[in-house]
């Protein structure tokens, strides 16, 4: 459910038959101004994708582990928490796993990074035939996925640092990462 | 080499007899005020601690990358980026690691967790043997022990957050540290 008037999310998820697992993204605007249509589709998901601020905004809390205890209050069992150029953090069942930004050489343009993130992170899961009940490790490989996927949106403006996506360059960008994680 | 008028570093440093490892720290006053005396000593020096607004401003890089390339050309052949609540960055010879902040349930007062930072990361070294040429695996550690002896900081006013740090709680935490980094 990407980030349209939660009334409208919660329309389209009606639709759907026994969804398998249901990613939701939305953003200050809503969380501001339709709180109870928010709430509304909130109970009915699984994962959140929010920024930082967004998480604080909608829970009131400072302290992001706070943040997350207080989302899955709501519903979304499993939290995740986007902080642009300073990476990711993955709320899970097991624990909380820490993604960095890929350093990049150059930002041409980083809007739509976090709508990257989360599409490579979808994919992930998807290709991998991923259920509300699949374990952590399957959400870790996938939030490296989301960050390798919007590592390409800021190198260039609207679709166009995507497009040069192949396999080696995505392949040589996920073992940059693993690198950036390794102690 | 803490954070002083970057002349009395220098007069500190040339007092020593044949150090293995030299790391500085400094901040936006000497940068802005007394450039000269900071290049004079950031150029006998191995090791660079700053924030990344420091680092910009040091360099006038925006991104992260060229500014550790333009450190490396001033001396220090080994950078650290502090970026508070988001981690730090190392700079080695064998590429980037990115170390998360721990998540905390409740920050009382950061003023020092830079500080504390640094002296987790020298004692680790310090124990380690380590010396300019050690490999970034050395580093890397030395990384996780700056990142857990911070996290004890923000958790109480002054010293009283690390007056409680004792074997179990330095293992627990560095267990949870290397979890969130687990991908």
């Amino acid at each position: 459910l990407a980030n349209i008037h939660p009334a409208l999310q919660l329309h389209v998820l009606e639709t759907m038959t026994a969804p398998q697992l249901v990613a939701l993204d939305t953003m200050n605007l809503w969380i501001e101004t339709t709180p109870d249509e928010l709430a509304a589709v909130l109970a009915k998901v699984d994962v959140l994708l929010v920024n930082d601020s967004e998480a604080r905004l909608l829970t009131g809390k400072r302290s992001l582990a706070h943040a997350a205890e207080a989302i899955r209050a709501m519903g979304p069992q499993l939290v995740i928490v986007k902080k642009g150029e300073h990476g990711a953090l993955f709320f899970g069942r097991q624990g909380v796993l820490s993604v960095p930004a890929i350093i990049l050489d150059d930002v041409i343009d980083p809007t739509g990074a976090g709508d990257c993130f989360a599409g490579g992170f979808m994919r992930s899961l998807a290709e991998a035939g991923a259920t509300r009940d699949s374990s952590d490790g399957v959400f870790r490989q996938a939030m490296l996925d989301g960050t390798v996927t919007a590592s390409f949106c800021p190198e260039g403006f609207n679709v166009e640092g995507l497009l040069k996506i192949d396999d080696d360059l995505y392949s040589n960008r996920m073992a940059t990462l693993k690198g950036m994680m390794e102690a």
